[in-house]
């Protein structure tokens, strides 16, 4: 198995080493276990790829993370094995609760097993089913598969107490003692498991939760695991069994560098492990921000960084080597990453909250409740912002200018290309009256220029990109070279578009775009977020609200449906959100 | 302060027995601490009164919860010694974590404590905030008022196990024990602390957090209290002080029913504790939810309860009553509420999710990710939508339509009486193809005849209730009435308007909205919830998206700003968003 996801994976990206750390944990599973009848809910998914090698997905798996292929975590839609999806993490353990109590209420008889990080636990709503678990009683079992990481290393005083564990005499003593356990096999498996009982770690945290802990056990070790894990199955009641396992586990590249080797992005060289991609001539949308941000934060002793497990993907892990006594990992926890970013604001300081789209959609109420509600000027720096591509939807970042524009006293930024995000970080530092976020691609930059000295913007202006007559292409973020590219393809045709790089989702620039659109009276609206309640909403309320009619106008955006995984220019183009289609859509309006 | 807060809640509503809990705590907080340079950051804030009336508030404290009087939470607007506005739960930590960062980062010199209730600490976010402080080691104090309540009783295997705590010989050493610490308060704080350390419980979970542990200590004992935090206050580093306080203590109808007291919603007799305010001829929304789920549970073995903490509230303790097996409160825990009835959706189950519309801010990702984008039937209940009045900014659901209908699969309705909320809950479990929201307000209903028996409305369909041919007034939930109200008033002007009854946020019915808007020409949308992103919102993208123009439309809805606490139907006037509101809109349009 890991020949052929080496193989595999130095050819596709993808997950890496959660997925070498996890082979003898799902071997072991799909032996011990009756699955799919018992249920094994994975916590993210980026730790199954060998769960899904051994259900039916050998064949398919080279097209991981590509459009139609296999999905780079969990989906019920892809099999029956996957029993619950996910893609953000810390939700196994209440997704269990709820199958082991439908099973409980309806009769049935299977055994329900959530497998969740080290890091996973440090995200709250995992104690929370912890909590409900160890109170309700169900028959469940939780395998905390403990590597030290979440993608960074994983943060918080409950990992450093658990790690103590590991290195007890008595995890010595299972490691090498439960090995003997393999020829039980064949004998009573509740006597194993009285055996396996008998070296239980007693005193921990999770007792006090109501669960019975087994462990620590090496869970790389294939014949430990079998045994361990067929005595578990014999018991019931709420069950935590810790297994310590290795990220990168015999790939010595991996091995030697785990949080490298997270995941991996394009082919690269087995022996040495060096990546064969070219690296982009471009600079990265996540690096533009870390590099502006850092300049600004030498300047500026209040300005202060806040992640959540996310150091590297963030690019806040440069800014920690820079002002290592000003940044701050909250582990994954974007909740508390937030208020603890609010608390900060309180006191004066210029908190930096660097979070993926995606995830903050987990500290939804604390942006609105903690931050918004009593306008503390927190800083949202939201990186992946729009379709991410081969991750899928689990982690498209469009829904945050929906979600954001809604809240008072929050203003929403989305920059054109990277030196406008340079821009927008230096606004943003500069904007002292409230919460302030800007949002910004995956990937690369577009290749223009950045600016020495970034200059803050006007809160609420746009800019006038391109005069025209005809027809008005109102465009935010990453789709303003795209209205662009199609205003130039409409002129060859003899139709002149205006187009408006938008900048502010909110406030919106009413004052630039209401007279233009009532004067042009055809209007495309584009984003890369979902159109239900986006930028284009925000648009058509304006015109509303100011009275304007008779302007004909169509939003393109990501449409009312979650997007799948695959090439993200094939999914714009799938949505309807690309320079074609606004060129169809300018030239059906003429007509 | 007991007979000063009797006398006032006797006559006022508000929360009632936490505050009665906090009276000793209070006192000897603002004794031994120096606010407001001391930072006490408080949790939720309903246990705060006490806290308000040492800080200035004394005098105004009868316009508790009235428009422009004081807040029934935490304000920073309000004080300097509200140094963190709460009104959701389990927030302190966190808050508290980040003013300490703060504090050490600029090198000030002040002290900060959080105090959170047993139930706020069964919201992961406290956890979070646990073991990010105890990993971080700022000095800081949490002080857990543990008195077995969240407004329920507290759930739990947590709270159960640190009750075990007060049981222990050790619990009744120091509370008769640390009465004569008082006698030593001239002597060296140190010392003081020492002593009391002597006296710790060792090997909690709190100290495998990393925060050294002291308690449990009698929290309405001011003569331990004092002494004990005067130590405390001379330590540093993560400390968590246990204190067990009753809620409801002094006044014993409270201290005998304090989940009934856990609040007064007006007058009462101070002799028998039973209030003096008739009982409303008409149900309460809630009461009709609650009734309507319970006929329809008796045919239906598979619908089961899930709430968060708010069995009373939601109505779903008589639920519980009928189907005590049928019945999950999970904690102050709305994401692992969503996410543990996504997995009993996925085995079949039809469950219930009863939480509060503000409440569900909280699980914003957990309806996204674990429910909408899989598709699951659950069902969400959405108590207190709309503008609640008095509890104000942080409670008020107006958030709900514009962040549910950007989510794919969902459908999300609105009733416009109890009767129709009574049809939304056979709806809501007649429909199996996914996710479905039910939003209805707080308080009573209009007082309309039930039916018999509930009618599944057709998904997606409208209802013309009123024809006319002027203006095209399109309404939703409990705006609908006052739209009806309005069009009596415009005809007696000689304007004709025609109303629809929405039901639908979504899917919108398009089908009888956009033929009628294009005939009338002039469309009114009102909502009890934000115009950015919302109902009205929705109104529009569909006449843009079906290429209609010429047609003028103005949103009414909650504008784009926090609202204050206050009477529900001025805050419905000074938000426009009331039948006088829509009487002026239509006569400006036409005129």
């Amino acid at each position: 198995m890991r020949a052929y996801l080496l193989a595999v994976l130095s050819e596709h990206p993808g997950h890496f080493a959660p997925n070498f750390g996890t082979i003898e944990l799902a071997i072991a599973l799909h032996k011990v276990y009756d699955t799919p009848r018992d249920k094994v809910i994975w916590d993210i998914g980026h730790q199954a790829y060998p769960h899904k090698l051994l259900t039916g997905r050998r064949e398919s798996f080279p097209t991981l993370r590509q459009r139609g292929g296999i999905s780079g975590f969990l989906s019920r839609a892809e099999s029956e094995y996957d029993v619950f999806g996910a893609g953000h993490s810390s939700t196994s353990i209440a997704a269990a609760l709820g199958i082991a109590t439908a099973r409980d209420l309806i009769n049935e008889h299977y055994k329900v097993v959530a497998v969740i990080g080290d890091g996973g636990l440090t995200g709250g709503m995992a104690f929370e089913a912890l909590n409900a678990a160890g109170d309700f009683r169900n028959d469940m079992t939780v395998i905390l598969n403990d590597n030290n990481m979440s993608i960074s290393a994983t943060v918080g005083a409950f990992s450093k107490h658990f790690h103590k564990l590991t290195s007890s005499p008595q995890y010595n003593f299972l490691r090498s003692g439960a090995k003997g356990l393999i020829n039980m096999i064949s004998e009573d498996a509740k006597q194993i498991a009285r055996k396996i009982e008998a070296s239980l770690k007693p005193g921990t945290l999770f007792e006090e939760f109501g669960f019975r802990y087994f462990g620590p056990l090496d869970g790389n070790d294939l014949e430990a695991l079998i045994p361990v894990l067929t005595g578990i199955r014999s018991l019931t009641g709420p069950i935590l069994l810790h297994v310590v396992t290795e990220k990168g586990r015999g790939y010595t590249p991996a091995e030697e560098d785990p949080v490298g080797f997270y995941s991996v992005s394009g082919p690269f060289n087995l022996k040495t492990g060096k990546t064969t991609k070219p690296k982009p001539e471009t600079p990265a949308y996540t690096e533009v921000f870390s590099r502006t941000l850092i300049e600004l934060a030498k300047r500026d002793a209040r300005i202060v960084g806040v992640t959540a497990a996310m150091l590297g993907g963030t690019g806040l892990d440069k800014f920690a080597s820079a002002f290592p006594s000003r940044c701050f990992d909250i582990g994954l926890a974007e909740q508390c990453a937030v208020t603890f970013a609010g608390g900060l604001a309180a006191q004066g300081m210029r908190p930096v909250a660097a979070i993926y789209s995606t995830f903050l959609q987990r500290s939804y109420d604390q942006v609105l409740h903690d931050v918004c509600i009593q306008n503390l000027p927190v800083i949202f720096a939201l990186d992946r912002g729009g379709l991410v591509g081969a991750d899928g939807p689990t982690h498209h970042g469009v829904f945050d200018l929906a979600f954001l524009r809604s809240i008072p006293n929050m203003v929403v930024m989305a920059p054109k290309d990277e030196n406008e995000l340079q821009s927008m970080v230096k606004t943003a530092v500069a904007y002292q009256e409230g919460p302030i976020a800007f949002r910004y691609p995956r990937g690369t930059g577009i290749g223009v220029k950045i600016a020495a000295e970034p200059q803050a913007l006007p809160i609420g202006k746009s800019e006038i990109v391109r005069e025209g007559e005809d027809v008005l292409v109102i465009a935010i973020g990453n789709r303003v070279y795209p209205a662009l590219e199609a205003a130039q393809t409409l002129a060859d045709s003899g139709i002149s578009a205006a187009v408006i790089n938008a900048r502010f989702v909110k406030p919106l620039d009413t004052a630039t775009i209401l007279p233009l659109a009532e004067r042009i009276g055809k209007v495309i609206t584009i984003e890369d977020g979902v159109i239900m309640g986006g930028f284009g909403s925000a648009v058509l309320e304006a015109l509303a609200a100011a009275g304007i009619k008779d302007v004909q106008i169509t939003n393109l955006g990501i449409p009312d449906e979650f997007i799948e995984h695959g090439d993200i220019q094939q999914l714009y183009a799938l949505c309807q959100c690309d320079a074609d289609a606004v060129v169809r859509t300018a030239q059906a309006m003429l007509q």
